[in-house]
């Protein structure tokens, strides 16, 4: 086991993230001390009794105190809260991210608080599933996905490289690319597919011809897979839409204006069109699953989780 | 192992669903003998290299002859074409049957060609993977899916018992419906969510913004969920959109107001209305997995297949 990275590590938020976070610090070694703080008494309580950290705090300013590296994992309308509450406490020398979904947001809501001699890097790991808690995290969750960065143009290239030793220690890949280019990037990749599930889960919800239950039932046809993202965190994604709105809004344009087309061409039976479009989307999941971001078993390998025995 | 149920069945087409079936016939001995028919020689080939069934042939007619159960798995735009072929061939009192995911249109297709004192019964099991072709069906298919039956008025209940105890001994529980509703629920449950998949990603792939090699790399934050459902048999699912054209339309057109509205929301800020959409879309899938229907691991039950040690 290699000596650990940062003497002491804050986590600020105890959810999905933080709370893997918590476990793969302490795998592998990565922090001499891990100071968790949530604002809910009852999530604080409950990261204790997992034993994910080695101190614990509602108020974030006294887990951050001190503290070497301190990641805020919250939703992402939270930021400049945390970023206030934080400052007074950072240390000089101290490393400041985050891992938001947004990054032009969290960059203007923390980077005015952020105290001289702070490092702030803003940050994003791509990982995550539809569950939320201290009680959803894992160590595995970061393994071989990305961890992007948006450095800010001061930023330090010494405690860029050390915050990347630690999200490759965790597992992760390492990417940087500009916060706008970030925020356009994710709209397509993610906000907008989230954004997509939860709609069509609300339109299958409200229908009256067919029933609720019927539209549970046969949801194996295909529905059941849009109910895994609109399954995510409220809060987050509420925050997410909020501040990522423009580049949101482009992206849920284009789409619409595709779904016109694609649905004249059913209207007017052109099934040529429809074949071309199958056929090409056919090929973008091949290239997922050869660049090792996808599993390549059917139907996510639900399979193998049913009938663990057979496969 | 009891009685097989059936001398003979035949299997015209031999792709997902029909591969699946042979496998599961032959593994609960459903049938004495399984006639397998394909119109494509190599596939046909493929089929008998796996030993799927006694018997093989790509004339269809050849299956169907003295069969007691004809199962047509084709792309539903064939169902005439095979219904005309296998008429002359269908003996007194043979069972025909289809999986479809279409039934209005099939019935309209292949109805007017069934011989007197032929049982025909339109099914579809609700059942699949996104992989194509006679390698990729498996026995376990259709354990605890739904097969709905849209029975016609003069269907002889006996026949139709038969079929359903066929369909219970391969795995699958039975509904019955009239096609018209079934083919407004599958426009929902199945055919709006494909087609919503396709779509996407085809929005995803025409970017110029964002490259092609980041929407690959970075798609674990949510945008593979969709590539699997855009990732099916481009030639089922271009039939489908055109048999069933009207159900789709109506689907399409709900999805569509419901978009407009939550875009609005995301333009005016206004959190409430995203917070309680999302949270009640959230209560789906937890029924969904309380049905059966789902696994409650997170991410599909990818995880398991990743880092079986793991979990």
């Amino acid at each position: 086991m290699s000596e650990p990275l940062f003497e002491k590590v804050a986590l600020v938020g105890i959810g999905l993230i933080g709370s893997s976070l918590a476990r793969v610090i302490r795998r592998n070694n990565l922090a001499g001390h891990i100071a968790i703080s949530t604002r809910s008494p009852d999530t604080l309580k409950r990261a204790e009794e997992l034993g994910l950290g080695d101190s614990y705090a509602t108020d974030a300013a006294h887990a951050a105190r001190d503290a070497d590296l301190v990641i805020v994992s919250v939703p992402v309308g939270a930021s400049e809260a945390v970023a206030k509450q934080i400052a007074p406490a950072l240390k000089e020398g101290a490393i400041l991210t985050d891992v938001g979904s947004t990054k032009t947001s969290v960059i203007t809501q923390m980077q005015p608080h952020v105290p001289e001699g702070v490092h702030f890097i803003p940050g994003h790991p791509l990982a995550g599933t539809e569950k939320s808690g201290p009680d959803a995290g894992f160590a595995e969750l970061f393994e071989n996905r990305w961890c992007i960065f948006t450095p800010l143009p001061d930023t330090d290239p010494d405690a860029l490289e050390k915050l990347s030793e630690f999200w490759r220690r965790c597992g992760a890949n390492i990417d940087t690319m500009d916060a706008a280019h970030h925020d356009m990037t994710l709209a397509i990749v993610s906000h907008l597919p989230h954004i997509i599930a939860y709609n069509i889960v609300g339109t299958a919800d409200d229908l009256q011809t067919v029933t609720k239950s019927e539209v549970i039932k046969y949801s194996a046809s295909g529905f059941r897979d849009f109910t895994r993202l609109a399954a995510s965190d409220p809060t987050m994604w509420r925050d997410v839409c909020l501040h990522n709105k423009d580049a949101i809004l482009e992206m849920l344009a284009r789409f619409s204006e595709d779904l016109a087309s694609l649905q004249r061409a059913i209207r007017w039976g052109d099934g040529e069109k429809l074949f071309d479009l199958f056929t090409r989307t056919r090929a973008v999941r091949r290239s997922i699953i050869e660049a090792g971001q996808e599993v390549d078993a059917p139907n996510f390998g639900r399979q193998a989780v049913e009938h663990p025995a057979k496969s």
